[in-house]
């Protein structure tokens, strides 16, 4: 099992401190959009749980993890208490958010991407997967609150690199058979330092050739 | 099997009378945002469906049962031609529509928690792929027709806790190896009064704290 | 294997020309809704795979031959890079662009009915699998991009239709077990004109009786 990058035990915290902020950005959605409790919790569960379950879904791990892990499915209820009561405090903080976000990032296309190796996937469909893993939940989110996924919209900062750079670099280090603890972090910190740059210099990808300067956002 | 907690026949009636009613929302909906014949059809088959196939998919129970058993898939052709010709009258009896509605919720969610632990799920993952069963269906409804998820809005009366109960119930049941029709119908039917209630009296869930009273609904 | 109903390498130039054409249709949005370029690449990919991972998670051939056929992956890349550099010249010729749509649902409804019949779904489970393959990735579509799927839209002409008819001739030559190179091909160009007539002569399908003149569209 490549997908054994961390010690069991480590595997379990950074996942669920990932879980827990990827948690966080849908709880605050949900705010945003005036849900009451459980739709704060559903967006909570659906925004963490998502990408995994989808990858878990399509690479053939039934039940996945999200199911089978009680901590998975705590957590997010966890997030929604603490959002629910301190959001003002929570939505203050955005750019510590914003970090642990960018680190469940780093983390989920790493750790996704060696668990579609696991199951028997290719090099490109690892890296899909990878991604998937990392962007899938926020996409969820967004479409379940009736907003453009922020995934795909040119106005936001680079999200999509990033993850895409983790997990390449995740599958490059199977192929050469060089996983482990060391390098596996170092990948997913490498995405999340990507991350925080794009955040903090608000890079962007380019649109389409062509375009006038008279198209500055989404209708 | 603890699924068989009515008699087969028993059991395929309430799930068509549910997948019926549920059809009916489907298309009602479909005919408020203008959609043609077909895209009521689609509509009522994904509102009836969708739920339960979701289940199937994380359980592993491939192909989904909406797929194998004729009743299911054609159920919500029926519903179609009804609101096609009588949407009207269809409207007009709202309340016996929410009735219905309500008795599949009550129903799916029963049987949606004990499918999922017959396929080896845990108690909580149980739960929520019970709840998942009978609300899924409503969500993916209204994604599919551009409308914020009614389930999340807190200007709707309560429909994820009337569910929440039922498929707690119907696990504890479970648990103490104690569900049979007699314990499942009750279950079932304090999830279907739970939600009548709700609508009678317009029982909402709390929003986040701190918010204005300025803030009258979602935008 | 009765889906064998062409070559395999006729079937996969096919196939891929099939994913190219609904890739660009995915592109095109995306530019339309003012997309990044890797918001390009997503909605590409979700247009020209979606409905065939959907056939495939439910009918259980995991991983989907999205992720193990590595072409079927690279197409929409390409064709993100000729919409990202070219579409005003794509847009231009929006006539060639519905017309290989056309095909590709034509040949997707055939090949999906064949290949859910394959992996032991009932007729009507094998043309809703087809009907899914042909027009699953353009509701994906749509609802990332936050519009109304077109599929559902009265203004829209005839989509649904054409692969209903695709599907049902496919399902109806396997059971009578004269499904070949073809007869297959037939199927899928008899939905391939029919839907060109459709979108000639702006056919529609009726919505629901009583409604008054003033309902001109969706809102």
């Amino acid at each position: 099992m490549t997908s054994q990058i961390f010690s069991p035990d480590v595997e379990q915290v950074l996942d669920l401190a990932g879980i827990f902020v990827f948690a966080l950005s849908g709880g605050l959605l949900a705010i945003r959009k005036n849900f009451d409790v459980f739709g704060i919790a559903v967006l909570a569960e659906a925004t963490a749980l998502g990408g995994g379950v989808l990858r878990d879904v399509l690479i053939g791990a039934i039940p996945p993890a999200a199911f089978t892990n009680l901590g998975y499915f705590v957590t997010p209820l966890v997030a929604t208490l603490v959002v629910f009561f301190l959001h003002p405090e929570v939505a203050r903080i955005n750019l510590t958010v914003q970090t642990l976000d960018a680190l469940g990032l780093g983390l989920f296309c790493v750790t996704g991407t060696a668990k579609a190796h696991d199951y028997g996937l290719g090099v490109v469909a690892s890296i899909a997967l990878g991604m998937l893993t990392a962007v899938g939940g926020g996409v969820i989110r967004d479409v379940l609150a009736m907003e453009t996924p922020s995934l795909l919209r040119w106005d936001r900062s680079l999200y999509a690199v990033p993850s895409l750079v983790g997990s390449t670099l995740t599958a490059l280090l199977i192929s050469i058979d060089r996983l482990n603890t060391l390098t596996g972090s170092t990948a997913a910190l490498l995405a999340f330092v990507f991350r925080m740059l794009a955040l903090r210099y608000n890079w962007r990808a380019p649109r389409a050739w062509h375009r006038g300067s008279s198209n500055t956002g989404e209708h």
